[in-house]
This record gives structure tokens, C-alpha cells and sequence, in this order.
């Protein structure tokens, strides 16, 4: 196994994959087990510490400083999902910040096991910079994922994780691709003007969502996950595929609620219901596409997974097969 | 004083008016004081419960759920406020929610205030449906607000306080005054067609910040809101304006977070200065424009109308001054 080869102990393989398998189960194929290769190869630079020794801080009864001693991601942001687990459940909510972490995967795997906890859960975690501030154009702000999880009963979890950028730009590739315009909105051109061309928005920037909004969502995430927790933060958080200086020192954050001590699990698992169902009720623009609730996607690609395996790319399991029998020769910056 | 004349208790009365002053004072004049109007036009239906007997249920350490006995909004949302700040001063993070609430003006105030106790706070309320799902077009969502503050140290508050709709109403009625397009995204017509056209965008239906992103925020702060708290949630939250039957059942739900708990204040207060000296030392796409950092139009506001007065709308002016004469002969609709 290619993690144990860059001394990484079995317990902390097992969160990683339990992490990466999960996102890819849920069809989030970008950010699963393929993100491997890019932390395998920084575990091998000595920008991610295989061993790391965790340590929990405790200065309230409600919240936690977990300082991940620059582990792997996914170590360092289970044990603050499973912190802040712990402690919403006797305490109605908690607040739990990861500090010294690194790239840690996709939202949605720790919103998926919140609500298999019966709890809600809101999280979010800084990103290398890669959009503009509203109104300018240097890209000094991560596209900050905010993720939310809500219990269902014998329904799919609600689901949502989100970037604050309109459009990823594996987006603008495919409109790019297939020779389409992309909407106002998506990316301004390298000069800074809105563009409706996508090979002059990959060149360019990305846009946050609603403008002033997503900006303004995307910086208190980098508040809450950055500065609050003594993490990186604007510039300071490295690029996993292309900054090879110094770890990432990027930071999480997690927010667990337990519904119990607000009504009895069933009503609110009753009252949830009637809103999705009026929700999901109304007429659809197109017919044929009826409105989807978040989570109802990653649900449906988790049963498909399950009888018909995941759809990997052949050049990502070839590298990940070289990587496990020590082949570390690969062009990260291109997977 | 129009709100004592119809039974308002002399403490509610002065809650009420500070968080619309406030939102007055911030320039946010289109939730501030002439919210009154049919604020005390409600209470004159007997819609809203002038002199409420408000409950606080602690069935959590660091959470609350405050019942509103269908009491004026701003008075049961700084209730919920004071409590979570309360409450997070000693646990670290709070939870409260809010329920059989009113309309309770804008979130800013809220925020504001939580960081004038040095607190951050992320906080939420449901909204009458004026939104569509994403792919729907019928109306069953809020546009449900989130607001978010983050003490600085002198300098402006972080203060976002955003609806989960691209563009308010009032952009596109401007737009169609000055017979102007409105940008993609904003609108769909009453077809359930986008459309850039305002007029059709006023007969149609606001759009969510970046499509299913917004739509899965807003429907997140429904159920922390609404469902959670035992409110009312979808299309069960009655306009405000134009719903005379029943009262609005409003939830609203406040975060609260202490910052003392992560690092010591000087500490968090210069990393933040790095933050958003970083964002505001970008280049502006505009060099007229500077970058601005969320709660500096709102800081200028403040200090603007002390100095000058609030530019009020003449009309506005007078219906208050009617009330407080008892003069109700007012169409509510129109204001």
C-alpha cells in the first residue's frame, strides 16, 4: 500500500481512505482517491508529516483547538468532525477548528457521516487562493467550501457542499471542449473583464457566487477556518498541486447541532419531510428534470457505485497502481 | 408613540426601535423604521402579540430555544441574540433558535451587536416564499437571509448580512425605471424562461445566488430556522405585506462563537488585519473603486447619518408621523 510505504500508521490509512472511498462513492470522482497521488507525493516531499502526533485543545466546554501537527487532511479533519460529534451530543452544539491540516477532501464525506450521527452538521475549510475579491483581480481568496449536512429518515441526507465559486473550472474546460460560450458571471479574462469565452476565463479568474455574496461567504470562511484557528489564510495557503515550498497549513472548521434538544427526533424528522416533499412538489421549468434536493445526487451515485464500481479514469488508477508499487514517477500538476 | 398606543410594553418598544434604528443608521432604510408600518398594522389585526410572555427552553448547555408567543420580531430575534451571546461568553459556542417570531428586521443590527460583545456570529432567518427552487418555478422559498459578524479592532465590523437571492426586487424596478437590462441570472419570467428583461423579471421570479448553490443555502437556513424550531418553513410563512389571515410564524436561529477560546484577542484581532489588509491592497478591477471588506458601507452609514440625519422618504415619513397620531389609513401593500 503506497501510504504505508511513506510511513503512514494503519489507523490513519483507514480515515484517509475512509474519506477519499466515500467522495468517490458519492461521484465527487475530482476529490477522491485520486487526491492520493498529490498527497502521496508531498508525504514523499516532507511537506505533509506521515506521523503526526494530534493534539486536542480544550479551553471551553463547547468548542476544541485541534492542531493537526501538518497530517494528512483527512486524519486531521476526522478527528475534529468526530470531536465535534462527541461533544454536540451532550452539549446541543459545538464548535471545533483544525489548525496545521492540509488538503482534506471533499465536504461532503464529514456531512454524510454527521448525519449518519443523527446530528447537523456546517463546516467549511480554506482553499489555496484562485478568486478575486469582488471587484478586483488579483486572486488572493480560496473558493472556501461551506458544507451542511441534515438527517433524513429512509430518505437520502440532505447534502450540500459547496464551493464559492460560480463555476469549478473543470466547467469551463468542458464548455471550452465542446467550443460553448459560458454564462456572464462564471470568469473575468486575465485583465480583469467579465468574459462569456471560457478559454479566456481559464486564463483569467474565477468569479465568486452573487457577486459581493459568495466574496463576502468565501472570506468568513477564511475567518472561521484560517484566522480563528491559527491556520493559513488569503495567500498563505499553498496549492496542492503547485506550490512545492511549504506545507499547506490549511485549516477546517466543524459545527455540530444536535436536533434532539429542539423536539423529539421524529418530529423534526416529520416536519423535514413535509418541506422536501413541498419542495420537490413544484413544477419543474423542464419536465423531464424534476427538482432535486441536495444530497439526492450523491445518494443515487453511492447505490450505482455499490452494484456497478466506481468510473476511474485509466491514467489515475495507472498512477496509483505505479504509486503503490513505488513508482513516484508522475506529473502531479497534471492529474 | 404609535407602538404604545396599540398595547407594546415600554422595554419592547425600545428593542424594537434600536434594531430598526440601527438598520436605519447602517442605510439599510428599507428594513429600518418604516418597517413599523406594517409592523404596527399587524398588531392592530391582532397578528402579532403587542405585550408577549417570551420563554426560554435550556433543554442544552450551550443551546436555547426561545419561544416568541408570536411577539414583535426584533423583540423575540435580540431576545435569541442575547442569549446566544450569553450563553457563548461561558461555553464558547451557542446555539439558539427562535420560534413563533415575526419579520425582525435586517440582520445586520443582530450582527452588529454581537460584535460590540466581541463575539462572532452567524445567524439566519426564514422568509415569506418569493424564491424558486433551482429547476422549479414555482415560488416556495425564502430568500432566507444569513448574516455574519466579525469583531475588528478599530476599524469597521465585519458585518454580511445577504439574502440567498441574486438581486433584491428593488434592483430590478430601478433597472426598468432607467430601462435597462438586467444581467443573466437574476430572473426568470413568468414562464419560468430566464429573462434580462426587469419588467418580465418583476412579473417572473428571483433566482438563487449561483443557481443550486443558493437554492441549497436557502433551503440549509430553512430548516436551522424554520423546521428546527418549530416555525413555520416554505410556503407556510405568510408575507409580511400582503398575507392578512394568520400570523408569520417566523424562526430565526443565532451562532454565536467567542474567539477568546481559540487565541488571545490581540492575537485573532492582527491576524484578521492581515487578512483583510491582504483583500483591500488588491487590485481593483476599477481604480476608482477600492476593494471594500463586508461592514465598511455599513460603518460609513452610521457615521454619515450621525453627523447629516437619514434621508428619509418623504412619504414614509408621514405615515409614521400618522400613526403615532393614530392615523391608519394606510396601504401597507405599497410601502
Amino acid at each position: 500500500m503506497a501510504l504505508s510505504r511513506v510511513g503512514v500508521p494503519e489507523n490513519h490509512i483507514e480515515m484517509t481512505l475512509d474519506v477519499l472511498v466515500t467522495a468517490d462513492l458519492q461521484g465527487i470522482l475530482t476529490h477522491g482517491t485520486r487526491r492520493l497521488i498529490p498527497y502521496i507525493m508531498r508525504l514523499r516531499s516532507n511537506l505533509i508529516n506521515p506521523d503526526p502526533r494530534l493534539a486536542l485543545h480544550h479551553l471551553a466546554p463547547s468548542t476544541c483547538l485541534v492542531d493537526g501537527d501538518n497530517g494528512l487532511g483527512p486524519v486531521v479533519g476526522m478527528t475534529g468532525l468526530n470531536e465535534a460529534l462527541r461533544i454536540a451530543k451532550k452539549m446541543g452544539v459545538a464548535f471545533v477548528g483544525c489548525r496545521k491540516s492540509n488538503h482534506f477532501g471533499a465536504g461532503a464525506p464529514y456531512a454524510l457521516k454527521a448525519c449518519r450521527h443523527n446530528m447537523l452538521c456546517i463546516g467549511g475549510t480554506n482553499a489555496p487562493a484562485n478568486m478575486v475579491p469582488w471587484g478586483g483581480k488579483d486572486p488572493i481568496l480560496g473558493n472556501n467550501p461551506i458544507f451542511i449536512g441534515v438527517p433524513r429518515r429512509g430518505k437520502p441526507h440532505f447534502i450540500l457542499d459547496i464551493a464559492m465559486s460560480t463555476a469549478a473550472r473543470s466547467k469551463m474546460r468542458t464548455a471550452a471542449e465542446r467550443g460553448e460560450r459560458i454564462p456572464e458571471g462564471w470568469a473575468l479574462d486575465p485583465s480583469g473583464r467579465p468574459t462569456t469565452d471560457p478559454i479566456q476565463g481559464l486564463k483569467g479568474l474565477v468569479l465568486p457566487i452573487g457577486g459581493h455574496k459568495g466574496y463576502g461567504l468565501a472570506l468568513a470562511v477564511d475567518i472561521l477556518a484560517g484566522v480563528l484557528t491559527g491556520s493559513g489564510f488569503g495567500t498563505g495557503v499553498p496549492s496542492l498541486f503547485r506550490q512545492w515550498e511549504k506545507p499547506q497549513q490549511t485549516g477546517h472548521f466543524f459545527i455540530c447541532l444536535n436536533p434532539e434538544f429542539f423536539m423529539i427526533n421524529e418530529e423534526f424528522a416529520e416536519r423535514l419531510e413535509l418541506l422536501l416533499e413541498e419542495i420537490k412538489s413544484s413544477t419543474p421549468i423542464d419536465p423531464e428534470h424534476p427538482i432535486l434536493v441536495p444530497g439526492e445526487i450523491e445518494a443515487k451515485n453511492i447505490s450505482q457505485s455499490e452494484s456497478k464500481g466506481i468510473p476511474f479514469d485509466p491514467d489515475i488508477w495507472k498512477a496509483l497502481s505505479g504509486l503503490s508499487q513505488g513508482n513516484y514517477d508522475i506529473e502531479v500538476s497534471k492529474l
